[in-house]
């Protein structure tokens, strides 16, 4: 069959800057919040009209630091340790024949004005820079499933030890929440709440990780009983 | 930002021929059976590994019908009566920038053999032909948000009046049932009471409409307290 052809009509500003510790699905990180900037040609307010009455819109996009790499047939999710391997269509990874994701996450606001457009969300799991097909309005009846067998991935990932900050981290988290990033704390720890580290690592490995977050660092390192957020400082 | 190019890994196999008469969300018809067909290249056993796990799967599809028109700021969900206009991205149509879709249907079972690949689907609305750009496994922690507010949309379409079968029409789908299509009453019932009508029309308007089904014409009309299934013949 012929090929289509799509032409984003946004793209996402997000504090994810890259793949790691970026939420592996919507919804998980509520604190985790971004904007669709819509692109000048799909500017128009009337694209938009209504749209407010949803609490909940799709987000249609493109994997785009994947898009130019051969799919293979089957993928390893992190959710399984990382070393089993699953069919790609039974998979929710990037890496896939045509790589479209679809996210539902929470619309916080829409705002529209003749030089921009934006739509504000809340519960992200995508990069900044992601391209953005198509917006979509969440139906309930139509997209709730919530009895769905979910297979090897019915429960939302989620670890199991407390995050600690150090006394540095700490004092730096409250720095920043009073300048720019007002929920600095909840989004750290909700997220390393649900161990960004690769599968395969998924053990105590001593390691110091780092986060980046807009234009901030996390260090953080993984005890056996707790995670350690280390620092938190902005990148030079 | 530079478009990307997709090309289709399956195509549906359905008994809708047309948009008329086709359910306009996936789940509200549980007898509307359908099969996405792999192509060929994406035939490979391994890459369907795991998904009979899935109760329910995502189909991305391309709006085939739609993908040469010209899309606008707004439209007219047949849920408004056909006569109000909303923002296209408040909306499901199929006439937007880019005209891909997302359905959630319920995955029967998984044929795989050396010569053909097919899914087996429950509770679908795609016509017969949609160009298939993707299967993802439905993940109800994610995917699933039973309490969003769904703006104009809140609950599914429903009719109220009752559906009647003429004698003759009875006696048709017996016959019908008998040979390759079990479920046919039911279908059309569940069709029926959903009104296919386009939404100005949603009067007694007295007119006898056609729905095509398979190879299959059935003739209804809506009176003023109840929907008639006149007749039900197979198409020379």
């Amino acid at each position: 069959m012929k090929p289509y052809s799509f032409e984003p009509i946004g793209v996402i500003r997000s504090c994810f800057k890259e793949k790691f510790g970026t939420p592996r699905q919507p919804g998980l990180v509520p604190e985790a919040a971004a904007q669709v900037e819509i692109l000048p040609e799909f500017r128009q307010k009337e694209a938009f009209r209504y749209l407010e009455g949803f609490s909940h819109i799709w987000i249609l996009f493109v994997f785009h630091q994947c898009a130019d790499r051969q799919w293979k047939p089957t993928v390893r999710p992190p959710r399984l340790g990382g070393n089993r391997r699953v069919g790609v269509f039974a998979s929710r990874s990037g890496f896939r024949p045509n790589p479209i994701g679809q996210s539902v996450v929470e619309l916080a606001s829409v705002e529209l004005q003749k030089e921009s457009a934006r739509l504000h969300l809340k519960g992200i799991d995508l990069i900044d820079g992601t391209p953005v097909l198509d917006i979509k309005p969440y139906l309930a009846y139509a997209d709730s499933v919530p009895h769905a067998c979910s297979g090897y991935a019915q429960r939302a990932p989620m670890g199991s030890k407390p995050i600690i900050f150090s006394a540095t981290a700490a004092h730096a988290c409250r720095q920043f929440e009073k300048g720019r990033y007002p929920q600095l704390e909840a989004l750290v720890a909700n997220l390393l709440a649900m161990d960004p580290r690769p599968g395969y690592k998924a053990r105590d490995d001593h390691r110091r990780y780092g986060l980046s977050l807009w234009d901030l660092n996390v260090l953080f390192k993984v005890e056996k009983d707790r995670v350690v957020v280390e620092s938190i400082t902005a990148r030079p």
